[in-house]
């Protein structure tokens, strides 16, 4: 064991964030305990706040970690080249795949809620906003006399459509939703705003 | 006070409902707590469950409640004879303007966790799919040629969509969202599903 601070601290981090990622993956985000996560990283209680000053910014980085994990699915679901409907298709669907064999931990990132009138970090927002890049590809092939703010408009807005898709029908919110219904639901959706999206945000 | 033992559980009942509603409307979903709720209706904490199974039925109940007021909003923001896309329209937005002015209990419907592997009641799935009629009005009009089937179930992915657009931009999961920045997604969204449906749908 190093006797070195910075070297213990940065350990100290790595452990309490692994022993996080495995308390989310086994029984979600009300599984976190300040006191189990201790004990698995071996540490006392009170040395957590050493590293994070609240469990909010521990979820933080155990949700960030999960995100760009998302990230690299995403960046390999689609090579340069690829037609909009279809680059749009993937990405909608990788999201689905991802968002069920990652389950508790894609949740979680949504289920984390802070104070009202709190805000997440900004460093935090910045790994939500490089998602969109991948959106926003194939919306400037297919809207070429576009902005790139509106592309950013755009690119939220179709994740956060496809995010309701594949979120209201995992938890079965909305009563059964087998996978084939919820990938047919994303596969007609991205193709009608293939077709719909030029018009839409074309000046009337 | 009524000794007429079917009286005495009906009233019950409801101040159980009026109860919860409150503790939802002040505190959200984890402000329901047995003991607060018997206090409140004057009642031992076992009584409740002489008139609901569990607290998830007296929690189905109460959501079920939200889910009715929102179908009359629904139901009073479109007439008769709307074209199609200012009826997909108005109904987004009357979406967005009830989650908003109901935040709490609509939040509620949806955070409200069963445990794995169990199904809301047949009932409450009732009362989520009447919800759908008023998507599926403007959907006849749009979609001439399409079944009842096919308009069901895009009902419930324009539903799901307008949702997820709602939700993550109430709950600014994705950065600062104003309310006049959701409901202009919502109107291009709409637009885009105008223009793009009639051809996502057809036949390839």
């Amino acid at each position: 064991m190093t006797t070195d601070l910075p070297a213990r601290r940065a350990k100290l981090r790595d452990d309490l964030i692994a022993a996080a990622e495995a308390a989310i993956a086994t029984g979600g985000l009300s599984a976190l305990k300040a006191r189990a996560l201790a004990e698995a990283a071996g540490c006392a209680v009170g040395a957590i706040y050493n590293v994070f000053p609240d469990l909010d910014a521990l979820i933080f980085t155990v949700n960030a970690r999960t995100l760009e994990r998302l990230d690299e699915v995403l960046a390999s679901t689609v090579r340069p080249g690829t037609d909009p409907e279809t680059a749009m298709r993937r990405l909608a669907l990788a999201y689905h795949g991802f968002s069920r064999s990652e389950r508790r931990r894609w949740t979680a990132v949504f289920a984390h809620q802070i104070p009202d009138g709190a805000t997440p970090p900004d460093w935090y927002l910045g790994v939500v906003g490089r998602l969109f890049r991948h959106i926003e590809a194939p919306l400037a092939e297919l809207l070429p006399g576009s902005t790139a703010e509106t592309r950013a408009g755009l690119a939220r807005t179709l994740f956060s459509a496809t995010h309701g898709i594949v979120s209201l029908g995992l938890e079965e919110k909305l009563g059964p939703a087998p996978d084939e219904v919820i990938a047919g639901a994303l596969v007609v959706m991205t193709r009608s705003w293939v077709l719909g999206l030029p018009g839409a945000v074309a000046p009337r």
